[in-house]
């Protein structure tokens, strides 16, 4: 899995022959598959691939151009290459536990992505990121609506430059406004700290406290403008029981959203994830 | 845990003294705790107990009413022998996995349960039941108002007589009426086909499916009038991805419900949940 | 995943364009690929596939044709038609839970199996078997080595002419002997009472209470002639605590047993699972 | 669960009237408890309890006291005040996930460990520790026999002096020596790297992928004399397939060790955890 590979991502409507086309045209290449991956999914008709192509022989972008000119014109398409990590932005509030637990996979080399800031709406996540050595940029949220939307400006002119392939609510506790989803679509990574659709909006381990479940969960997904409606990427639970106060379930809770959103993350990071409708297709 | 105890069940609210003022009086006519479960809900005041004693040296009816007589004036509590089998009815629509699960627990000897007897508002498991000798009610439930409600009048003359301890709705696909809830409140026992509180409703299944979770569950609860919405005794979850249609779903969901109600009800049948509000203590 | 499949298993050496070669003959038959799975080892240089095709408009016997004429060489295959039920013989001693598990699936129209008979030596769950109308065959076991030898001659005469594609040891207690388990490699599925390969050998339960697990398991695997030590096809645990006995563990891993093995056993009828050496490909 | 308690521990014998004996003895001192388990082991005839009391009123000399003069001559027992933060010393290799997780849980306010120092045979986790402001002590591991017994000496030299209520062995690649697991015994945790029993000995993710299992597993024990052997505290699993290296198997397998002695060393800090022979009681 450590080796170098190109990676093949392919969307069309599905017919016969195209495992065929998309293998043949590896095979002409010279091109080695290491990880082949297909799905159909019947009820929109649409074919999902992912091809993991070992390098050796092969140059990036002359590869990139054969496969566009050989393409169908009914495929969406993308490729990358592994030996290239993954650019990311990390938005933060206070709780520290996701961002902590990340920034520690990615030092000890285990991890890949490429963390190009932080950003907090507090300051308390600072020390974290510095001891990291990464630039922290407090923008403070204000209450009113203009206020905040300036806010999100400020965010925006930080995190777009920088053209990341995953912009990481890490418990960032501000919801995107509409523009942010649409210019993100895709690349917005949230933990929502509630096993979706169970108890969406505020205060979930209180809800789940009040409903007296026995698991509570995590779920990673893509932020839309359909708060906590995104396609979900990951959900996980963990067992509890009624001796559990609201603080305890939080404590508890944060052990499942930290793996939640280490493990989704990942599989955005390494394009195991397609997203159609509401649904995502995970090649893992 | 297979040795003849019997079984005390006490709720009161919390004060000093109370698990000394218990263990005293189990203490003092001679009995041996062999398991002892207390909890205080902070959030209410109340307290709860569960004592298993052992039956050497004593004799039910003198216990109990000892217990009677020394309790406090504040305390609801119950006492159960466990040599007498509880008495179930089992309600089913046409979905077997659960009724066929519970008749072999019971009928290997390894379910503290007396099934009485099997309704069923189609024909479809009447075989399960008549392959354990057990008698199977056909109750047709029309789909009118008036119909149904004198349906349920129908079940409810036959399960009323046998004054059960669980009336276990095995996959019975209709709503109890606001008052059979009531009547047969901390008896009746549901289990629904997903994790609550997630997609309640009808078609669960389908509702998972379109939200794309990657987690199907199950959920054990006591019936009330608010449907979906009773106290949970017991829930879990099966790990699912893409591939599966609503059709896998449901039939992979089916090993969650069945395990989960079994382990439900076996704790409700040994006195090990307790109820307060919308939530349940298992002392398991 | 209820459509009718025609499904191809290939094992060979890896190298490039295989895929392209075996989506292209399907392709060229005018065959639709609903599930495509491909795995290399790369610690053995070993490919595997596994292709379910869509039926319509190929006829099976002339579609294997083709494909057994226009295959490498170095090719392992076989094709199974998703139409025919896979044939079994499931032998039993006196636990009974996974074969009425497996009962119920088969007889609720879930489950790919078509049960010829169950072998037992003992009488004890000839009323389950006779309650779904199979035939129960009664072989008992003597304790010593000729009697037994002469035993599994007789379990083997009923076995073999049925030619079944699974021979289910569900919770058969005896050891298979070396000629049976060669000859029913890939065949002989057992279910086995731990989490291997702890725990091997007799009273799983015991040792696990002795050493103090906080879960215990059970495992589905190919019989072989090294005991326990065959492929595993699948596994699961279930979280126990120092209140339970062994008998309580017993009881408990019950429900893990009949999970696993239905699910191991399922993956191999669906021809899901592929053997090299020790170690299992599932295609699920 | 915030709430500042005495936590009172007891193992004696089991009789008639402990639970009311301990009690009696609270309520009589006008403490009110919080939390009260008990479990008696009917193999040994052992009896445990934990008591966690509200200190409002209370003087834990006094408190302490009084127990030590009313309690009976054979009970085992240690009593312990939540107020008070345990100190602890962790010690560690290269592998810095342990190390960096349980720190970020003590930073958060989210652990009741006070880390006195970190200990390495490497000096590669240095920087972590120092991040948190805390003495790092490199004591470099000869291979020789004589070197290593002086290596066990300084690091006795700089652990025993802080007399730490757990000496964390966070991914610790040396075994210890009689003397020290003696000494330290019931307070050096370790954590290793598989479902225990399973995989035993050097390198347990090559020998799990060489079994070919479905799930890898962490272990936190006590050590003890008898290597991989002690009273495991907590065991948790994580699901792999085929697909899996032993490098991945690695990867993967780090979460289920960060979790797993996460989890077990809160218990034991928290005093839930009560040693009997080679099983553990977890009150929790």
């Amino acid at each position: 899995m450590n080796r170098r590979h190109f990676v093949l991502n392919v969307i069309c409507p599905d017919r016969t022959g195209i495992v065929a086309e998309l293998s043949g045209f590896v095979s002409a290449q010279g091109g080695w598959v290491d990880e082949a991956d297909f799905f159909t999914d019947d009820a929109s008709g649409k074919f999902f691939a992912r091809l993991a192509v070992r390098t050796e022989g092969l140059e990036f972008e002359a590869f990139k151009d054969a496969f566009g000119q050989s393409v169908a014109e009914d495929m969406e398409w993308r490729m990358t290459d592994t030996a290239v990590a993954k650019k990311s932005v990390i938005l933060v509030t206070r709780e520290g536990h996701c961002l902590h637990d990340l920034l520690g996979r990615v030092r000890s080399g285990d991890y890949p992505m490429d963390v190009q800031c932080v950003i907090g709406n507090h300051e308390d996540l600072r020390p974290i990121a510095e001891a990291y050595v990464l630039p922290f940029h407090f923008v403070p949220f204000p209450k009113d609506a203009v206020g905040k939307r300036e806010a999100f400006d400020k965010v925006a002119a930080i995190v777009d430059p920088i053209e990341p392939d995953a912009i990481v609510l890490a418990k960032f506790m501000q919801i995107l406004p509409p523009d942010l989803c649409e210019k993100w679509a895709g690349r917005a990574i949230n933990i929502h700290h509630s096993f979706l659709p169970s108890f969406m909006g505020a205060r979930p381990y209180h809800q789940a406290y009040t409903r007296g479940v026995k698991q509570i969960g995590a779920t990673c997904h893509y932020a839309t403008t359909d708060l906590d409606d995104g396609p979900i990427i990951e959900q996980d639970v963990i067992r509890v029981n009624h001796k559990y106060t609201p603080d305890d379930l939080r404590r508890i809770g944060r052990d499942a959203e930290t793996l939640v959103l280490a493990r989704g993350l990942r599989w955005h990071l390494e394009d195991r994830v397609m997203v159609y409708g509401n649904r995502t297709v995970i090649f893992n």
